[in-house]
């Protein structure tokens, strides 16, 4: 674990509000925080006992009555609840948003909350889609730390309607947490995410599936499974509902992604079939060259 | 790491050859000679200078001449070379095989060799087929070492033509070296190391082609892999000689793994197509519990 360097700098904000404070919104609180970014945390949510841990944590200093009280008294509101719920919640913080206030969140799926803010903001609009590509096997406020968003990317993808000085505001809020901000339009974010980790998950969900099947129709599978296996499928452990969430919102990127893939699976499958040594060998040499750039290029 | 017991035991073999000296036939080695279950060990293989590395390490006692030489001195021999190689080198080995001696292989498809020994072989059958389940990502004698199979399984595929006598003290060999010794027929074996092993590979090496692919023909998809990523394709970074020879020697078993994939992979599409929110939450929880049972069982 990095951690976030804890010289103070000059307040960006005077009041945050984090409306979902689990393990991106609690790390976020807790990085600005650190560094004195802002001088007052509220924390929003529907659990009550989450948030409650989130103040004995320290991680925000209060716990705001509701999204009204949270949000008029901010300047900056970050949404970090499930993906699926931030178009409604936009709806719900729009009227209680003060004037020069920003708005952003975290959400894994970017053009549909973007599209619905253009609607419900108009022009200017004070708020900026943003993605940290950060996240852990854990959940929950429990589980953040400040230096989760060290050393990460952090895409924006703020539209042409996005009030301008609210993106700068947003970039040097992830720039100073230690996000290497990146902007590009909501339905790019999309298109890749869906291809780079949207597609591996269901992928190693389908791969786990199979091997269940398998192993209850004749048995045996299971034992056998090797240490790769572990580390292959280790994200079809994560958190089933937010998965269907991702599924369901980025639902066309996604259809693609599998498109795409089933393809080039496809072309595997063929040349398996017509025992064709070479083509195998130049396929897997390939990939493992492209895995190696990959991962260069990732980090 | 965990280390093989010291203790020295009573010699099972007068005489190892190990045709192969890389990784697997390299650890075995060392294993064997930490436990003084052989009184000499002899290399043969086409590198010459892999063999002397072997020999300078200690991993072995002897280059051997070549087959002829090597297998005719033996009380046991360990085929330890690229898995499509092994059938053809069972026919150079049979004619110098000594009357009592054993011949076992560490091959990751076993049915076509285990056919291929019973034909050469006739009966009794000298020969036993054997998979132990473990490797790293590294290869050749450099690689090895004595504890690979502490605590791993190794499969033995005898058949109805096997010397028992052959099967027992092979048996007793991969025991000794600390492995968890299963019996089960050469075709169950290539069944479901399709499906646990063979099928992950190719799905890994499948998702890396399809990130490449967009990568080339849109640009900005790699830069954007998460940490899952790296994890979850590790496997497609695996030597693709030996890969495309495993393609090729259990084909048919493969082939039905993909196809039992696909239809798993096309279920998770149809729930995304059709907005299926319910079905979509149900098939990623039961995946995760899934994974769970299958690591719980695997170790």
């Amino acid at each position: 674990m990095r951690s976030v360097e804890a010289k103070k700098r000059e307040p960006l904000f005077e009041c945050l509000t984090v409306v979902g404070v689990g393990l991106i919104g609690g790390s976020l609180a807790r990085a600005v925080r650190r560094l004195g970014l802002v001088e007052r945390i509220l924390g929003v949510g529907r659990g009550q006992s989450n948030l409650r841990k989130a103040l004995e944590l320290g991680v925000i200093d209060e716990i705001a009555s509701g999204i009204p009280d949270g949000v008029s008294r901010a300047d900056i509101v970050v949404l970090a609840t499930p993906v699926c719920s931030i178009p409604a919640l936009l709806e719900e913080v729009a009227p209680f948003l003060r004037p020069g206030a920003v708005v952003t969140d975290v959400g894994s799926v970017k053009e549909p909350i973007v599209k619905e803010a253009e609607r419900i903001f108009g022009t200017p609009n004070p708020f900026v889609g943003g993605h940290p590509i950060a996240g852990t096997e854990h959940s929950g406020v429990e589980a953040s730390f400040p230096a989760l968003f060290q050393g990460r990317k952090c895409i924006l993808t703020p539209t042409s309607t996005t009030d301008a000085s609210a993106v700068e505001r947003v970039r040097a809020l992830w720039t100073q947490v230690g996000a290497q901000v990146v902007t590009m339009g909501g339905a790019e974010h999309d298109r890749i995410m869906g291809v780079v980790s949207h597609l591996p998950h269901i992928v190693a969900y389908a791969l786990v599936a199979t091997v269940d099947r398998v192993d209850r129709s004749s048995g045996n599978a299971y034992g056998f499974a090797a240490g790769g296996f572990g580390d292959f499928t280790r994200i079809a452990s994560s958190h089933p509902e937010m998965w269907r969430d991702i599924c369901l919102m980025n639902r066309d990127m996604i259809l693609d992604a599998i498109e795409k893939f089933s393809a080039c699976l496809g072309e595997l499958k063929a040349f398996i079939e017509l025992k064709d040594a070479e083509s195998l060998a130049r396929e897997f040499a390939q990939a493992r060259r492209a895995r190696a750039r990959i991962l260069n290029r990732a980090t």
